[in-house]
């Protein structure tokens, strides 16, 4: 890869920090009151998502000098790379191709699209089966339950899109397991009849060790319930390339389903990898919810830059992490069956971006990632609210907002959507100190109580939030906002100048656990450790007598 | 209040900014190597819970200056101000005694002290017959599921604790709805039977919006499911102090468990809000679950400072957000059954300490409280732990180890403890340029190509983290570590000198959702608002018809 500019080296960067310095103390409600059309001007829309941006300390001008650096940095170029197959993965030399596994035509990776619909093809009549509760068990029972057992990015898309599609669930209960902990799986099967529960082993490798575990016990479960060896193929399926280990754990090569290395495991649920969430919900439902990603990606890839939806947001994560020096973005879903897409874009946004060095290695003299959080309003509200409000933090919103409800409780479900608007409004008006004081008089405090206790209720307001709406949240519209999102991370990677693909952070820690295994289990007593970890393994060793 | 001193205007302020400057470029190694000691020194125990505080920037002398700086803001003095039920919570002119609610004497608190036995009595004749099976429903079938409604801390702490305490479960299912969303309490209903349920409503005001909302919206399911009107105190507990409205609703008083104004809600799971607890583990175990917290509050308020858990982890909160500008911290159990720590803690830590003025109300010009965030391990390492290690963000990580586990699965759960300990050490160590080339070079890398790709391994390492173990998690550990957090929260409070018992800042929205709630349900008409939410209002109107 050839060196190239870093953000803070394009002429862009320095327009930008100037208008950082004239923004960061703006009044929103100014900026809405010197424009009449800032309300419609600062919204886009694409593949059945709506975001207002109206609310962020962002003037014409900033953003014209935002599109300046997208431009500058090439970022409509980086967009082509990522769908015409170069290996925008450079460190590991491939291709980042997951938009292939939710196209309708290969567009010029018509081999690797081939593969994509035999996979597909396979993953539907599995699927289906499952679905239609056609598949029996060992002891000719319907299969009832199926637990995907997987971590990462083979357990959070999966997880994330069965619990967000629940109003659209068949008869098939899916589970999902991730951490080796053993009370995970054992909760798990606590309730469940073996003779009526499958397996999706999720592991590219078959080798996941937490995976890997967890596969083992239910196995033996299994096993243990009145399976014989010969049954497990009843009861197992695999998502992994690894077929030798699939097999030898009892998973013939037809109940196997593919993984490939030009997709990254936090790209990875439309394909196989999303073999549950295609039980849970048919494979109607689940080709809506890639139709639903698709449509986002041609509106990635065709649309101008100043109306692209996943850019517009990548500038503002950029604006403010880099101008404002914001380290956190907080993720408000106004909808309970979205209570973990935070959870879905920790590993999305902090695993691709979480960097310090450029794609081409130079260490980088900005902050790239910031931390991502939040949770499902109206939760949020009796709980971390009171900090996005009076806190002496920077944290730019994402308000999630699906405007219709899949349940009956059309009343109920107002006060919902009151309730985001109205955090959303919130944090942009504030209250002023003397707003705060007639509150507080007109509740029968004396002047100077009012006076002494208004501090107190002062809020800054001026903190900003994007409104993302939709009419509901079904498959085709949850399959554009987990895109809209990969996307947005993709375009962030692009201005940063960092590989969003590789995850090399991960492996040291991997290599030193494997160590210290080898001293908890006694079959490594030589101390290589320092002297605090030495100590918890003696205090561990303690414990166990 | 009389004016005190800002944390910024005390004299270990100076003394710690220049330790800093020392200690942000300090190898941690380095540290160990230079004391033979330091893993001994920097440890403290408490109430069955182990600090282990040596994998941090800190040298001798700096925290021997942040303990000055606790002397200097008169720490000591505040710990025995909340103990003595001084009003603490000025704002509100009263008292914060959570830890009057786990005491086993009155300690110059007998009236309250009273109180507080006299509604432990009931809580416990409740909870028992819960427990025990001997509460039936309306058609004489035993309550085998209680739902509690609640939100906030009515609703975090309770859920956390029964969560966490899955082993020690006795028949009966404890279930928790807190949003407004109606699909939260519709998922939770699905599988349930009314007649063998019933709904403990939590709610100290008994108007909280979205806990009226979801109870009135049980009610009627059971009504609906066959109950009569009469029957409802069969199916209908309530923790409030508003007799009159929980009346109306339907439950007598002889349901009511009380709630006082001088507990709030992120400190209350200690009160009749864990009800759904008690009945989940029985009373001998919830008192267990009390008792460690009492000891952890004698640890607190009679430790000298060096040795005191919760101060000495406030400390480090203070030092690293205040003179490393670190504005998150992250809480990483590696236990499955404390997945919802962070959760609990995001309230306890972002609502108390999310503030901006001084308890006396000056603008203060430090930051206060930090994100908290966090998930259990091993599910972290396969999605963020790329940016803990690799990002160009400061995250101090608290790692929470019990040393053994419930499970038969001892084998399994070693490498969950080698997982942990790995990660720790990770975060200290890092990886050099030169290991990393050496690394790919051993792989069969050549030297041009290990050389170009060593730099995305390099992980710079010195990144901070405390390990707290315990023997087991049970009862008794659990009371403990919430009870340290408490307590780290108020030293916190304390150092920053801020009230950290009221949330005034969440007052505001739930004024404009009122008001957008009238015009979404066309009871208000008037725009009040700003453009952009006057847009929104009229999107969603367009999306109903």
């Amino acid at each position: 890869m050839t060196a190239r500019a870093l953000l803070s080296d394009l002429p862009a960067y320095t327009a930008l920090k100037e208008h950082a310095v004239k923004l960061q103390y703006a009044s929103l409600e100014g900026l809405f009151n010197a424009d009449s059309n800032r309300a419609d001007t600062f919204t886009a829309s694409a593949a059945g998502l709506h975001l207002d941006y109206s609310k962020h300390l962002l003037s014409s001008s900033a953003l014209a000098s935002l599109l300046d650096l997208a431009e500058q940095a090439g970022v409509q170029h980086g967009i082509e790379a990522l769908f015409t197959g170069a290996h925008v993965n450079n460190t590991e030399d491939r291709p980042a191709l997951h938009t292939l596994l939710r196209a309708s035509s290969g567009g010029g990776q018509e081999d690797r699209f081939l593969e994509v619909q035999r996979a597909r093809e396979r993953m539907q009549v599995m699927a289906q089966k499952l679905y239609r509760g056609e598949h029996t068990g060992y002891s000719g029972k319907t299969i009832t339950d199926v637990i995907n057992i997987g971590i990462g990015g083979s357990d959070l898309g999966p997880r994330l899109v069965t619990q967000a599609l629940k109003p659209f669930q068949g008869t098939v209960q899916c589970h999902y397991v991730s951490n080796v902990d053993p009370a995970d799986l054992l909760d798990t099967l606590a309730n469940l009849d073996a003779a009526s529960t499958a397996f999706i082993i999720c592991s590219k490798s078959f080798r996941t060790e937490e995976t890997l575990a967890n596969g083992l016990a239910a196995r033996n479960w299994m096993l243990n319930a009145g399976a014989t060896t010969a049954q497990l193929d009843k009861h197992f399926l695999a998502v992994t390339t690894n077929l030798q280990a699939a097999r030898d754990f009892g998973i013939p090569e037809e109940n196997c389903l593919p993984m490939w290395d030009w997709v990254g495991g936090r790209y990875s649920v439309w394909s196989a990898v999303g073999l549950s969430c295609a039980i849970a919900v048919g494979w109607d439902r689940f080709s809506e919810f890639l139709a639903g990603a698709e449509a986002m990606d041609q509106h990635f890839r065709n649309s101008a830059a100043h109306c692209n939806l996943p850019l517009l947001m990548s500038l503002l994560e950029i604006w403010y992490c880099i101008f404002f020096h914001a380290s956190n973005h907080v993720v408000l879903p106004y909808d309970h069956s979205l209570q973990r897409f935070p959870d879905f874009l920790q590993q999305l946004t902090m695993e691709s971006n979480g960097k310090r060095v450029s794609a081409d290695g130079r260490e980088l003299d900005y902050a790239t990632a910031p931390v991502l959080w939040g949770s499902a309003g109206t939760m949020g509200q009796h709980s971390f609210h009171q900090l996005l409000h009076q806190g002496t933090l920077l944290c730019p919103v994402d308000f999630i907002l699906p405007l219709n409800t899949h349940t009956k409780a059309a009343q109920q479900h107002r006060i919902l959507v009151a309730n985001c608007l109205a955090q959303s409004r919130t944090l942009m008006v504030g209250r002023s100190l003397e707003d705060a004081t007639n509150a507080l008089m007109k509740r029968g405090l004396d002047e100077d109580k009012a006076a002494t206790l208004a501090p107190h209720l002062v809020m800054p307001g001026n903190r900003p939030s994007s409104v993302i709406t939709m009419a509901s949240l079904d498959p085709g519209t949850l399959g554009a906002l987990l895109a809209l999102y990969e996307h947005r991370t993709y375009c962030s990677g692009l201005l940063w100048r960092i590989n969003s693909f590789d995850q090399w952070g991960v492996e040291l820690g991997k290599e030193i656990s494997t160590e210290i295994l080898g001293q908890l289990a006694g079959t490594n007593d030589g101390s290589t450790m320092d002297a605090a970890t030495d100590r918890l393994i003696k205090l561990w060793k303690d414990a166990q007598r």
